[in-house]
């Protein structure tokens, strides 16, 4: 069923701002995102390495912390507009049972934890401490020369929760895909920033974080990415791609960390404004719902996700299910 | 002097929209945008031709309109979030003394023409007639295979005062020029939709409309847009690029139609909404503002531009001028 | 065992230049090639297309000729640098009892037809019809923009035999595939033109023709291909890529036409002209020589190609085998 | 008058191989072909640098030689095919009562040096010690990623004569630009290894080296080296670009380095082969054979270029001036 965007919601979200990971090597991963990805080293401590991208000037948007346990997700990060937005969105978890607590996180003004309606790991902040763009540093781009954190793929046990609850939060669906001939959501594309997704659920085992995904300039660049992850050892860890979802238009590449986080790295997503725009349906079976060429994605990318720490993973409540790669060859 | 951006405005601008313009020789401007540009022609009639870009659901981003006289702008238009937002707007115009009307035009929802605190002629819609985005339609792609009308360049008489308007209105600032050593505002670069602008004023003798721009996906689209150019015998209507702004990060192209009207392609604009990031700075004698590599424009590029019908063109209060390809040439 | 060049071959072969296939149904086949593919159409009979690279001043580079039986290819053709070198070739065929004879090919000069040392149904010319280079035409670009005809690669039971035999007419090896820790060759990468390959022959049942290949502008091209492929319903005719080889370092991309014969769009050779270079080795248990990058090609990739008519296929004299995607997502 | 290229030439060159410069700051020339343009430093000295492009197995592209006095440029370099060559060559000169000499040269095989028909300071030599190739070290790959040099263009006085010198050595001309009306010669592009050109030679004060030139991957690297020269410090050394020639087809960027020696990097020449191809012409008056779109080149760019140490400069034969940037501004 589709959700009805709350067009006065409790507080003002404005974007996809920044993850954070639990890593194994600290020091692996840092040169993983660094050198193979091309992030920006922000700050660099004992325990914790802030990344962001080249043109950000906020001072973060991807945050590794050393565990000595299992490589876990650790948080998803939105902003909102103010710091009244802060205060309210605390009034409004609270009023609705919302688990949820302020914290202090270096660099950020006021943030708020949360876990939202169904168990995903979340963190609301109004500000970062702000840097320098490094966008015009043209001589220090790497590999895919990332230029900004543009959304998250979670995966959840209940699609039409998961939407529901963000949707009177403001959040609005530009795309989904359904079980076919129902209204039964497989998957939901939901956006706040005016481009076709902020955040994504899609249906499995979860909440799962399935990737994180930057914007790169151009083609060219997915293509230097590739090539200086397999120049640097990581060709393998490249799970998907590079490719044209249907879904977005976004032309991307999947690449996996030391740790098997997944990030995605992408290009031409299209605006999504207008309120007389309907929500573009897509058939769990149609396979150019997830490329428009070449073959479907291994099962490796469909069903390994990172769990965040603690929190109970459930079994999907639909049972549709999209072609794998594996399925594929023994038909073809 | 820096604007102070109104946070709560009268009514909700969300993004440039639209231009419309008079032509001369409707069958000539129509080829050129359709072939040396790439844009897809919605629907034609015996005085008018719309275009949208590749990715625009929108029924038309840019109206080619017949004329017997000269081939002057006629308007420039922005999205409205709801028909809620129009009659605000009218109730704000008429309390503000700002000249308007109703009107009906084709293909939008409630419309409102209007001008602006410096004379510009503007127009805004609630909605338009939904059509097919043809952003997958790669097999009609052409040229620079533009996605979507991004923003305008309006020449004024009067920066601080258009900013000043605008800003009331709930347009933000990302980027400005000032007279050296002031605060004089040379130009204005100013953005609801997020990224860097949708609205831009520079100095000079105006309303004159400078471009409007869509986005192309790449690098290699905007070369492919000057080769169709060269190849089509229009190589000498490109009066500026490609190269690379200092202000904005835009990799650009400009281009001349049949009338002289003027038009830029471009890509890689930043993201820009997080409220404690503030305007970047340039100085007016600083030519890594207009242009990080390469040579000044030329003083055609500079001082030719679009009036508007019976707008009188006003001399700018404002002496200071930027350095022309035909000055750098005679130095150097 | 690595061949020797002939310093002063009998004939001077000068490039790959042709190629012929059979076609089911002449009209389906003409559009893939024009509009998937976007190679220009020189010539249009009842029963044959001709078609040409954008930059090609010869009259073809592929031939369709409609065939009642099965999809066969026809002939691989190689240029030669003048008409002595016909007659040179003519008197060394029939001294070394090379299957040949001297015929008329429409736009072609004077040609030879001729079986190779594995059984490859070749041909070779001195001249054709000259026509108009294309590529300054930009408006006439589709798809991946294919530039010319580079090279060839045969299916051989015998490499050794293969590479042996070309050799002695000036061919030389620039990399090639040996079964590990042994020189026994499991594929041959050879050139006269002074890059990596006009000729190649890997292992297995043949002779076949796997693929020919044409050379387009960029990266950017490459993906516009598959774009353009997905968006005309041929987005499964992908059968390997966008992805890199080790040996050539190629970016790659593999469509199947709609009798399945094999076409290759690539861009990035190296130039290979200086007699001390010495070729590149791989084992053929190294995945990083068939792609630098993300997973191996397909079953269908390695074991499918198009025979020549009447012309046995042999079981291959080599048992090595590379690693299929099939292998490689049992075993991951 | 067209030349007539021997065909038979009395030793065989077989490409463009390097060039040498002198330069008066030896550690900011290297780290500008390092560090803007992207360059791989072979080997450093006290008085030498050594580059190469990224896919060349060959030690040097580029020899940068310290200088106490004016920067002049040093050799221009090709390759001719075996030792046996070279032999032949040193007796050809002699034979022919041209200036050289026998020379030992670091890293370098058999070498001779010598001054062509219109005073050119050349050398030959047939081989050079092996190096890595660097073509798939994508980790490494800076600005431009110049893949390998590809030509030459000399100033010469009298173009006629250094045309008819060389096609005496097996070059062949390409394409040309004549006086209108008649076939008296402005320019000459010829080739030896099948692209559109090794050796160019215009007319003007000569002789001087107009430039050197690399092969990029694509467009966006263009434009990447263009960007990293603007973010170097290096954005007003483009000296034109970018652009499309009409001659060659080549997307273009000309840059200076520190002395003023010019470099071009660029992309897509065409394959120029077959010898039922004629040369292409362009009348000097014609602005297409210069760029396909945007503005002529300024007289910086025409008019400056590297003289040889010792070597006089003569006025050109020819009166013939194509238009300049200085003069298109002043007409249109």
């Amino acid at each position: 069923m589709l959700p009805i965007t709350e067009p006065n919601p409790p507080f003002r979200i404005t974007r996809a701002s920044h993850v954070s990971l639990f890593v194994t090597d600290l020091a692996a991963s840092r040169d993983f995102y660094r050198d193979v990805i091309g992030l920006v080293v922000t700050e660099e401590t004992d325990d914790t390495v802030y990344f962001r991208g080249l043109e950000e000037a906020a001072h973060h948007s991807l945050t590794l912390r050393r565990t000595d346990g299992a490589p876990f997700a650790d948080r998803v990060g939105f902003r909102v507009e103010t710091d009244e937005d802060i205060d309210r969105a605390e009034h409004w978890f609270r009023a609705n049972d919302v688990r949820h607590r302020r914290v202090d996180v270096a660099h950020q003004g006021p943030t708020i934890q949360f876990t939202d309606g169904v168990g995903t790991h979340m963190e609301i902040t109004s500000s970062m401490e702000v840097v320098e763009r490094k966008m015009q540093r043209f001589d220090e781009f790497r590999a895919g020369a990332p230029q900004r954190l543009d959304h998250f793929q979670v995966v959840t046990h209940d699609v039409q929760a998961a939407t529901d609850w963000w949707s009177q939060l403001g959040m609005r669906m530009s795309e989904y895909t359904a079980k076919d001939g129902t209204e039964e959501l497989w998957g939901s594309w939901m956006e706040v920033k005016g481009n076709t997704h902020d955040l994504v659920f899609t249906n499995g085992r979860g909440p799962r974080l399935h990737h994180f995904a930057y914007t790169v300039p151009d083609a060219v660049k997915l293509i230097d990415a590739a090539d200086v992850a397999g120049a640097l050892g990581f060709g393998e860890e490249i799970d998907r791609g590079p490719g044209r979802h249907g879904i977005s238009n976004a032309l991307f590449l999947y690449l996996r960390d030391p740790d098997q986080h997944r990030i995605e790295l992408f290009t031409t997503h299209y605006q999504f404004m207008d309120l007389e725009t309907p929500p573009i349906r897509w058939d769990v079976s149609d396979p150019r719902r997830a490329q428009l060429w070449g073959m479907p994605a291994s099962a490796r990318w469909f069903f390994e996700a990172s769990p965040f720490p603690e929190e109970p993973v459930n079994e999907p409540l639909l049972s549709a299910t999209p072609g794998t790669l594996e399925d594929y060859l023994q038909i073809h």
